[in-house]
């Protein structure tokens, strides 16, 4: 198994000495209780260091100034790997750009760079229960578009978006369509020296609903320390997105819908049907705000909620989704991610439940 | 929020393809329901990839390749990282030996060195509400123990050890005089060209319980895609532990306990009390086994368990507690640790309860 990821760990942390802390703070009844039944532990943490003598308070606060210092070298540290994943990045690429030559069909692969045999027995037995059927299928198709090859591998992002979780719950129906126009995904980190961020770049083949042939989405980084809480630094996070405006053709733009609505003339008494644009629930709302910082006009909890999951989606496009696509496409990172989830929360599905995406 | 976490990420996953597979390969009664509702959903992963048209997989599989080679780039990007993490070590490395020599009362730390304002209002607040208590104790103290000021930060340490849920489960009363003469926890990483890992150094005072300076635990890693399993790379892991022979003085030894046994003769019936050394839950357990893969021949299951909570320690340990030991001291990492983990699973408690240390 993998110990690679901290939260599994942060499960472990010390809860008991802070129920001493909550009951001074008046945290309410959680420090009433004692689910770990550990009483007649010494106490808790800022308490323990209030009661400490000066002489070694002093010493202390020596160590705490070292911390401080180490969460400034660590900031350097962080900025150091962003740099190895831009260089990274340049080693994948041309991977990335076979990838999408062969997903639309620009480049057909050859036969050496089709070799596949699949190692898992149970996928082999599973082919061949169902090698019959795809036979049949395959047989049908034919048929029915007979001398009609299909291109690349047609909704491969498309099936992407359908499959996982996060982003089926973003994708409406009136969607889809747009999506089989999409080439490719790639993503750009920002050049040394400037702010730290990285660009979602959303690649489109000239389709029937806007003209960008690129859509983009900003996540911006916060990769320092700060100054007025240094030991909570853990490395860069996202703190800002922005968007891209979209060049619908008329009539096409998804992300909003024309209602009509009666209307009744105050002093006549007569009623009327007016027409109003109103928002609708679209994955090219991800594009949205066009520009950054925008959100704190919106309700407080209804934002915080709003942003965590867009910068989580950014996140897993980054980190998962672009690296290994085609693992998405044939479901195989779905099973990882399954199985590393099962390990980590073990009956955490109805935590599941809670994150799940409400627009 | 930092967005850097995988596993919270993990939490959506695309479930509803396993649903297929998972019927399929006969998984038991969760394959019948339909938790996300997606009934309508095109089929599942492998199950989709068997029903492509043959010039399509063709293509996927030439993907597949080019994932794999993905793989192995990934695995030098992570080889780089270590290398990084070694450069940093270095530099973090005379900061740790400050915070030694502070904690053991080698050395003062300097009016200088020890300046620090607590930044947060409600700390100040906290702050003098115990102020008076503290003075009090101090004057107690001070009348209790006159003129002798502790030497460095007494038992800083085990009172590490105390505070952080996942030591103290394996911290027992007889453990605790021992800590006490624990000076200092180092971290070592392999060399360059070795075979990826790290070495947790435990360095005490000498003590009355044994000869060793230091005591060692060294974890491997492996750190390159298994060539059967390519996909599941996901960077180094932690595959196996070795700890080291602990010279204890005669009768020191806390990792066993000598119980007595009535013995009754077959033949003449007559009964006799035998000594017999039996294993005692004890933290330096933690060293054994002395060599690496012996694990195999215990219980499986059981094994399991307990080999992957050791990882668990020692990785954290590596991450958590020797970068940032002050703050596990004075229980603000243990804060940090807890906000974090509400973040990520809200009602997790049950889930933290599950993952204790049982043994």
């Amino acid at each position: 198994m993998s110990m690679r990821h901290r939260p599994a760990l942060a499960q472990h942390r010390g809860r008991s000495c802070h129920l001493v802390m909550d009951a001074i703070k008046g945290k309410g009844e959680q420090g009433m209780q004692n689910p770990g039944g550990q009483v007649d532990r010494p106490v808790g943490p800022h308490f323990l260091e209030s009661m400490l003598p000066k002489v070694v308070k002093r010493r202390v606060h020596a160590l705490k100034r070292l911390q401080v210092q180490c969460a400034n070298i660590e900031a350097k540290f962080y900025e150091e790997v962003h740099e190895l994943e831009r260089k990274y990045a340049a080693l994948y690429q041309p991977l990335f750009d076979k990838r999408r030559d062969f997903v639309t069909g620009t480049v057909e692969p050859t036969e050496e760079e089709c070799e596949w045999h699949s190692e898992r027995e149970e996928e082999e037995e599973l082919a061949e229960e169902v090698k019959e059927k795809a036979a049949i299928e395959d047989a049908k198709k034919e048929e029915a578009v007979p001398r009609e090859d299909p291109k690349g591998i047609p909704e491969f992002w498309l099936t992407i978006f359908r499959s996982v979780d996060m982003l089926s719950d973003m994708l409406q129906e009136h969607d889809e369509p747009i999506l089989k126009h999409l080439k490719d995904i790639q993503v750009k980190f920002s050049e040394p020296g400037q702010p730290m961020s990285f660009t979602l770049e959303f690649h489109f083949e000239s389709n029937g609903y806007f003209n960008n042939a690129v859509l983009t989405k900003v996540y911006k980084m916060k990769s320092e320390p700060d100054a007025s809480e240094p030991f909570s630094f853990e490395g860069p996070e996202i703190i800002d997105c922005e968007g891209c405006l979209i060049d619908w053709h008329k009539g096409k733009d998804v992300t909003v819908k024309t209602i009509k609505k009666k209307q009744k003339h105050k002093g006549r008494g007569t009623v009327r049907t007016v027409t109003k644009q109103v928002p609708n629930d679209s994955f090219f709302n991800f594009f949205n705000p066009v520009k950054g910082e925008q959100h704190t006009e919106m309700n407080d909890e209804d934002s915080e909620f709003t942003l965590a999951q867009d910068f989580e989606i950014g996140h897993f496009f980054r980190e998962r989704i672009v690296p290994r696509a085609v693992l998405y496409f044939t479901g195989e990172a779905l099973e990882d991610d399954e199985s590393f989830d099962e390990e980590e929360l073990e009956e955490g599905d109805e935590e599941v439940c809670q994150h799940k995406h409400h627009r």
